[in-house]
């Protein structure tokens, strides 16, 4: 996949820099796209117009070379780094092999993340290199638009994050209740043990993560509570995935909600309410649109119904209280917002549209797509059927 | 858990700094360890000599309050944060929010890890606070040394890792042999498919890990790869598992190589010499020896027996080519350095210990156990039986 660079080309321009330095490993997203290569430890990528060049450890170099979207792959022993090391000590050493790389490339100015090192970025300064953070977000905006092989990465993990869901809705759906309580093998079912089936679901899928959220009464309604302990009948159940393909490092995100039982009325009418403004909102993705404009279609349902939202009251703590959505991507939580303030959709943008309702009386309910912006509006990614009681 | 911070102490004053301040999420060891608070987005942590204080989004006020390790928790409303995002901007804003908590605590000078964000960084000092990346390992030396607590974190995962290295090597001992490949119900026995049978083990023990080696042949001469494909049998298989613990997050970390079938005499002769690096390696581990000992009994065994060592000759690329080992907690490798240069062990030190031979032509042989440096030798965490033929 060749990204597409020329907003990148300009912010340089603009500031007048040589290049776009990265030093990061690639759990960092920004490295992992520019870069195009997948390693555990950091390492240098230099973006110019003319280029993109890397400086990995030796141990990286072979692997670096075959696998990296990148015109040339350098390592430290090209800049002599032993001897450096002998000399300087590593920082310093790293320093000047740095510098070296750099000025062979004629760079003398670059612009970094905002995360870029500090460390580094005063060691090369001291070195003579002009070193600034950029000001705006250039490179997560460049990547919020997804190209289509990026699109099917994302589809992909989808998939295997449905078959998760339908893992947990079986548990809870075939759960037997025994005083009040979901039960499973003649042991209370808890949100762990929930937790436990999507993610071994998901990793027979190639996909992990490092949360999930199943919170069922008192914990579902707060919408950043992972979930713990029993889980009750004729309550509602948030369940909320967000795994990452381990191949691709792209993540899918949805959530449902499952009562197993009978819920109470408010239950059943918050839950109607919810599948209304996710419609409204899908409703109202299109390219040209802004993030915005989706968030304030969800909101207008909710608030005609008379149920506070955060848009309308920003001191409320029920109601609904959490933008709309967000980008996905490399990262969970990328650009665009899906918000107040959220900026114009464009085609092959990735977001979560996902409505919700909270309150600790009441419990938690939402319910979250995901879809892709297209030329004349929305594909959803999501192939999962909205239904509140199961089993 | 109550850190010693003595060291930090002592180098806030050598350096003239009021403070030590981190800004990371907690994937960042330094700032789980330092706040002793785990939360996904980056917040700040400060360190002075009299407390410890945090500021954190409104988000996580609540539950840093409850669980962070600060004698003070701060979030953007205390320093008008609103007001201030419409005034001057998201990154100004939040810059002058830090820039009004250090001066809460008379803060006017800082020490930073070195990979603290130069955005961040260069805000600060715009806005008068004197910041410079630590020029010393002094949080990572001081993390090497585990308290009790710890070393019982480390145990437990180490306890996971040993079942999940349990239900590797029943794959491979029960396997069929069909022309020469290991079979598993009837199909071909990959290294993707006993990583997983790994991985669903450790997750069940409540341990996550990225990456696993199971490499086989060609494979697994080189110590980096991760392995892919069918299992030959008659062939040295390196299982080498290092996961986390999802609740503690500390690591653990062991290797063991199976052969199913009838290994080459080379390949014997290979792993015996290696369980005796190791155990020479182990006899060598006590406080007041270095890392660089360690690493020299592992490798005198090889120079003895004829086989080249980085040690001995630094082009080599067959042999002995890497590390005796490194330190163990919350990150999977960190300090010590148990190789040439390695420094003092001290009691509380967590290191493997993982000689192994290496070449194209014949495949690879580690053996990895995890010990505890104690007042008067070690501890073995590893319980795990050191047998090369399996089934």
């Amino acid at each position: 996949m060749q990204p597409d660079f020329s907003a990148l080309d300009d912010y340089l321009a603009d500031v007048d820099a040589d290049g776009y330095l990265v030093d990061a490993a690639s759990d960092d997203s920004t490295q992992r796209y520019v870069s195009g290569f997948d390693a555990p430890d950091p390492f240098f990528t230099l973006y110019t117009p003319d280029g993109t060049y890397l400086l990995v450890s030796g141990l990286e170099y072979g692997r670096a070379k075959k696998e990296a979207r990148a015109d040339e792959v350098r390592r430290g022993s090209d800049f002599d780094m032993r001897e450096k090391m002998q000399e300087y000590g590593r920082y310093e050493a790293e320093a000047r092999a740095r510098a070296e790389f750099l000025a062979e490339y004629d760079v003398e100015s670059v612009v970094t993340p905002r995360r870029f090192p500090l460390g580094s970025a005063d060691e090369l300064r001291d070195l003579g290199v002009d070193v600034e953070a950029e000001t705006e977000d250039v490179v997560t905006t460049i990547r919020a638009v997804k190209q289509d092989e990026e699109i099917e990465h994302v589809r992909q993990a989808q998939k295997a994050n449905e078959r998760a869901m339908q893992a947990a809705e079986e548990l809870v759906a075939d759960a037997d209740v025994v005083d009040g309580v979901l039960h499973h093998e003649d042991e209370p079912l808890t949100s762990e043990r929930v937790k436990e089936e999507i993610e071994v679901t998901l990793l027979r899928e190639g996909c992990a993560l490092d949360e999930t959220i199943v919170a069922c009464g008192t914990d579902a309604a707060d919408p950043h509570n992972r979930g713990s302990g029993p889980l009750d009948a004729n309550e509602p159940i948030i369940v909320d995935i967000f795994p990452r393909n381990k191949a691709t490092k792209y993540h899918a995100d949805m959530t449902r909600t499952f009562c197993k039982g009978d819920p109470s009325e408010t239950v059943r009418e918050w839950y109607d309410l919810t599948h209304e403004a996710l419609d409204a909102a899908l409703a109202a993705v299109e390219p040209g649109a802004t993030g915005e404009d989706v968030h304030d279609a969800a909101c207008d349902v909710y608030e005609d119904a008379g149920l506070p939202t955060l848009r309308d009251d920003p001191t409320t703590e029920t109601g609904y209280i959490h933008s709309t959505g967000h980008g996905v991507g490399l990262d969970v939580h990328e650009l665009p917002h899906v918000s107040t303030n959220g900026a114009e959709l464009k085609a092959g943008h990735v977001i979560t549209v996902e409505p919700g309702l909270y309150d600790p009386d009441v419990g938690g309910v939402r319910i979250e797509d995901l879809v892709v912006v297209t030329e004349d509006g929305y594909e959803n990614l999501t192939d999962y059927p909205i239904e509140l009681v199961v089993g």
